[in-house]
């Protein structure tokens, strides 16, 4: 899923997003309250409309955002952030002017009702990485309090509510946690607070232990996951949906994926290259242009270069998820991967 | 002219730029030629191929961008840059590394031949706003000595070379060097060192004085213009092409054209508004796009709104020359004219 937290992917407008095929964008409840604020949405009939966007939608409930954008701007000491967290939801100042916000399980569903994204998160409480047992048993109690609030609150109105699987890198707690969601019968299940800054090892361990009580037959979601080499074990594992920054966010600062790994456009060696950034890619980039022109770009700092690496890293992305879905269909998904591996190690 | 300076139009892929329906593009060889430098563009066959743009290309010899880029970065003191002009050429630092570079008139023609561009301007004098009359003189007539040698070095090769009036806003000098300049039948002819900060009817008055002495049946180029208004009016007096960044520069801070005037797209009024920014407009933009979505883009600076705003602001300004040349051809321009102040008019 392209992140396009803000109503847009970034840097991208959505006839360029749509010809790397994707299928389904990630919108932020977060950030979308504060601006353009939930009054726009409801006044242009939700993010479909007011993005022109017709394809899938899945919105992220904000609970990370709470909790990370607070830590964030403290570090910076942008705005005093705070959050203060009780049973009845959490509050929280807004990164943007500082000023402070409360949001319940209840409220988070109304304005996902109002935002009318296809798929919808619960509320979550998602500490940060590393914490304590307690706090992190506290988190998961809370977070599956929250999602029965969630369910009751939410409308019979076709949008799908996944359930949040918490417990940071305690085995037990993940557990606890996916065996309690397992039982709200969720129309698909989100496993969250991972990616957060742990070694990969333990996330690969919690997705595994998290995945085996998932039941099979409902969308399983890794949360804000991850390099390509991260999605290919998570799949390997039975994952099934993932979100990252990753492809927008390295585009924009000159760091390209390709099918023998990572390049850095802005690097000497392309100065002559006529090669395109990726010869197994079929995007518009590299249909277009050469490594050489993209390099000038990147150095003469023109967002049209951002423009052209954003399209080709998410085209890279789709491209990788129809290769894995192809292979699986086929059964040969262990031999994909093999491949996959082979070919990231050939210098290029 | 769109403005391509750096090897694309700003914010925008070829494809996009395409939509906007323009004539041809401009690009410059100051800047081309310190990045990505000659050896890159020649490797790459010139500057069409580089940039997978079929349509043609103007050149500006890199005259202005040596004198006013080395008086900008002066008085940002960023590097130190100094401009040494004799007989021979001009020596002058970039403003990029403060490296020292030498540009001769034939050397400038040389480059733009590797450049490949369709139409090259000769190295000229270009002195700032307000200027003494001699120093005025001495570019009018150095301008016309280079012109002879830029000629001279030029290969029989289909490229048109225009010449540049020079004068600052002296009539005297405006009409010698148009003489002076018409007397070597040039392919077309630019006026130059307008819009360079002195008043608008300065210009106007230099424009009227100069285009009354150029052939009619060759193109009369405007440098550097300009606003909506400006272009109106200059081919009321006889202006056939203009180039300007404003159309580019406006749209990434939020400004954009529309046929009832100018439109801060980050003002408040447009919060709620289901308007596309101009309903005279067929462009992409507008197409897709409310102006309440904008507002949210540019207010919450996603590089979409700058990209969104860049494909609108040049196809008004492409619809607006399309809309002359129709009146134009009809007889009908005065007409025209009116209209088009008529509705600037009217408050939207
Ligand atoms: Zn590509
Ligand atoms: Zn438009």
């Amino acid at each position: 899923m392209p992140v396009g937290t803000q109503g847009t992917v970034k840097a991208v407008t959505k006839d360029q997003l749509l010809s790397t095929k994707p299928q389904i964008i990630l919108g932020n409840t977060y950030h979308l309250y504060l601006r353009p604020g939930v009054d726009v949405l409801k006044h242009f009939g939700g993010l479909h409309r007011f993005m022109n966007w017709d394809l899938p939608i899945l919105t992220d409930s904000g609970g990370f955002q709470v909790f990370s954008l607070a830590k964030e701007k403290n570090v910076q000491g942008k705005h005093k952030t705070e959050v203060i967290l009780t049973e009845e939801g959490v509050k929280f100042r807004s990164h943007l002017d500082g000023s402070w916000h409360f949001f319940t399980p209840e409220l988070v569903i109304q304005i996902q009702e109002i935002i009318g994204s296809d798929i919808i998160m619960p509320l979550d409480v998602c500490p940060p990485y590393p914490v304590s047992h307690t706090t992190a048993r506290d988190a998961v109690e809370k977070t599956i309090r929250w999602l029965e609030r969630s369910k009751k609150a939410k409308k019979d109105n076709g949008q799908a509510l996944f359930g949040i699987v918490q417990g940071s890198t305690y085995p037990d707690l993940r557990r606890e946690s996916a065996l309690k969601t397992v039982e709200m019968e969720m129309d698909g299940y989100s496993i969250g607070g991972l990616s957060v800054g742990e070694p990969a090892e333990f996330m690969y361990e919690m997705t595994q232990i998290v995945v085996e009580i998932l039941p099979e037959n409902r969308p399983r979601y890794l949360m804000g996951v991850g390099t390509p080499e991260n999605i290919v074990e998570s799949v390997d594992k039975g994952v099934d949906m993932f979100d990252c920054v990753m492809p927008t966010r390295n585009a924009r600062n000159g760091t390209l994926f390709t099918h023998y790994g990572r390049l850095n456009i802005k690097a000497a060696k392309h100065r002559l290259s006529d090669d395109p950034v990726d010869p197994e890619c079929d995007c518009y980039t590299c249909r277009n242009f050469s490594r050489g022109y993209l390099r000038h770009l990147y150095n003469a700092e023109e967002i049209t270069g951002m423009i052209l690496g954003t399209i080709h890293n998410l085209r890279y992305y789709s491209l990788l998820m129809e290769k894995i879905r192809d292979s699986i269909r086929k059964g040969r998904f262990k031999q994909f991967k093999k491949e996959f591996y082979d070919k990231q190690s050939v210098v290029k």
